[in-house]
């Protein structure tokens, strides 16, 4: 495989267009039925953190991500998440950080759990407060999210994922 | 965002594994629906090759794709596509090579049209001749890919799509 340096990198985001999709946030139990999160049209963002990883980054992150020009208009160009305007679907996505070793993945640079757990939320929690701050129309548009550490049941429907990586 | 050497690498490649998965291959038109493939249990390959790729990159993708250990068994432990078996859905994903610049993304890197076309084929015949030789069971697996160059309208159904980047 490629030689890569990937000093200095601190968190890696993939990103995909969706029409719908609709993420576990819950699983089920022996009582309870699996609870659900979903969104409509809008951005999916994958999203793991590395070692070293600070909350300086946040903001820097949230507001490239969710200004990129990656969503189709009804006219064919492209505009931010935004500007569109749709929902974003935050799914944690630790494997993200896997590097190959063998014929299986090692993880031991992604960042530690309890970590982790507070970039994420504090990484959603700027999305939703960007996304409710920028409504510019009759739209109406949210931000969901996945649960920090639960497996990630997602189903997803799109017009082409146009799939992008980025890395902060 | 952080600064990284791309130099070397030829191909990227994200992976995800789906429950069920159904790719538009051929758009509908006036007169004819639309033409969808799909594969049931399996691994979802998005690729995207760069400048200066070439066809012996090849064999070594594809037997390192194959073989990684990113299939989840029923026992909770992980396999390889060929060994759990499962299908392969193989989605060409020329916006993986994407560098942000501004607001928007830059496709400078990528492979031109010809010869990323040349080089998809080759990797999806070489994916469906190892996925063929290498049947244990009884349990019905295959190959299926998008149509290079057209949008590639997805949809896609996960019990965690256990999402991992990997670069050649």
């Amino acid at each position: 495989m490629a030689e890569r340096t990937d000093n200095g990198i601190k968190a890696r985001v993939v990103l995909q267009q969706c029409l719908h999709a609709r993420l576990q946030v819950k699983p089920p139990d022996a009582e309870i039925d699996a609870e659900w999160v979903e969104i409509n049209r809008g951005m999916v963002i994958y999203i793991c953190f590395f070692k070293g990883a600070t909350e300086d980054i946040i903001p820097k992150m949230v507001t490239t991500l969710l200004n990129m020009k990656l969503c189709e208009t009804s006219t064919g160009k492209y505009t931010s998440v935004l500007e569109l305007p749709g929902s974003v679907l935050i799914v944690p996505q630790a494997t993200l950080g896997g590097k190959p070793k063998g014929k299986g993945m090692q993880y031991h640079c992604i960042i530690g759990k309890d970590e982790g757990l507070k970039l994420y939320y504090t990484f959603v929690s700027l999305c939703q407060s960007e996304l409710s701050t920028c409504q510019k129309t009759d739209t109406f548009t949210e931000v969901k999210h996945g649960t920090y550490g639960n497996r990630q049941v997602l189903k997803l429907d799109t017009n082409g994922p146009y799939t992008h990586l980025m890395e902060f």
